[in-house]
């Protein structure tokens, strides 16, 4: 499995993802799941995916032939240029989107023939020039929905552990310090209760009109800070479950 | 779905389960998942169930008429008696995998041929005689896990939610007031991350060797304690949070 989420605020946007896949328990491997499209200036755009390998490669290979100006897409014109053709967010979600089905025309009768099934979903977010930031996640099926001021986050893979500390601090005015702390915290949640997702974690940070993605770290096993935080995190919360009035039957 | 989950302690054993079946989102009903068969000084046995509901109410049914001496079991010398029968929560365990082998015997093949599929997981704890308390997970395929000290929690139905809490704070060495204030804090969390669970809530405490199911509590809607706990919880997570110390991209 995999854990992807990222949050969109009021000062820009903040992207979060683990780096394990496996297929079984015996085969663990490390991938990135976080691929950037950037020319500062002009554009930023984040990619987050899950689910089956095979099929999200797939998708970021046609998405790359598609601006490399390669055979993906032949030479529709809404595809010149690829993601950075596109005029808006929403017209790279619909790229994203057409680029799964065009996987899922080609692989998608013999991975739902196995037990595998066909699996993929996305996060999508950025800036392209003067547009605000957007956020989206989008389906196997290739049709997507925004994260909007009430629902300031989005989440693909195993979210189910790492979403009540979402839910219960999430605010689109956090800073994006506060923000990239939380999405750390969910992970960590995540990490302790699955084995199925894994360190190292990779961070992007992206701030408001900035068009520029060069906030990005990688989260490895043994970071100081992230250890730090997981651990004082399991204090604060034995100790808040400590200072909690008693249940009386 | 449903959410039940349970603890196992040094001073006896927690159960709590929730009361929303649902069939879709606008079929939604309230049934009790708790049952609980009990001769006071001899022994005490309770079961919470999950997934189909006419699964799980099928297997309560085969139960009951087995110590009723019904048709159940027919006059097989391990049934006689029932849960009331048995001498041990081993053979209480394998009673009820065999009621859910019956009844995938009779309602399995329609079911497995319909998207719903046959679904029901159980949690079967509790103390006869002498023996000292114990916990069982049923599967669906009617085998078992037994919890152990290295896990002193088992949980059932929409468990992922919850999982992060009970994984920081369970102890073996718990009193039975905070293990039943840390299930509430599982299922707060739960219900609020999940339409799929609802209230009210049926917690039972049981103190080891005192063979008496009597400390039972249906925690309602307005359940003051339930509302306020979950309040102080949001408060403390939110506080925990704006202590930790900030990220430095």
């Amino acid at each position: 499995m995999t854990y992807c989420a990222a949050m969109k605020l009021d000062r820009g946007l903040v992207f979060a993802a683990d780096t394990r896949t496996n297929a079984g328990m015996d085969k663990v491997s490390q991938f990135r799941k976080l691929h950037v499209w950037e020319r500062p200036g002009d554009r930023v755009i984040v990619l987050l995916s899950s689910g089956n390998l095979a099929v999200s490669q797939s998708v970021v290979s046609i998405l790359d032939e598609q601006h490399a100006g390669g055979d993906a897409g032949g030479d529709a014109v809404e595809h010149r240029g690829g993601l950075f053709g596109v005029s808006s967010l929403y017209r790279a979600a619909r790229l994203v989107g057409e680029a799964i089905r065009e996987v899922r025309a080609i692989d998608g009768p013999s991975l739902e023939a196995s037990k595998t099934g066909f699996s993929a979903s996305f996060i999508l977010g950025g800036q392209i020039g003067s547009e605000p930031p957007r956020l989206f996640q989008i389906y196997s099926e290739g049709n997507f929905i925004e994260a909007t001021n009430d629902s300031p986050f989005v989440q693909i893979g195993e979210h189910k552990y790492g979403k009540p500390i979402l839910d219960r601090v999430a605010q689109t005015d956090m800073r994006l310090k506060a923000a990239a702390k939380l999405l750390l915290l969910s992970f960590a949640s995540t990490l302790r209760s699955n084995l199925s997702v894994g360190m190292p974690l990779d961070l992007l940070v992206y701030e408001r009109d900035s068009l520029d993605a060069s906030r990005q770290r990688r989260i490895e096993e043994d970071d100081d800070y992230f250890k730090s935080l997981s651990d004082a995190w399991s204090e604060a919360l034995r100790s808040a479950f400590a200072d909690m009035e008693e249940f009386d039957l």
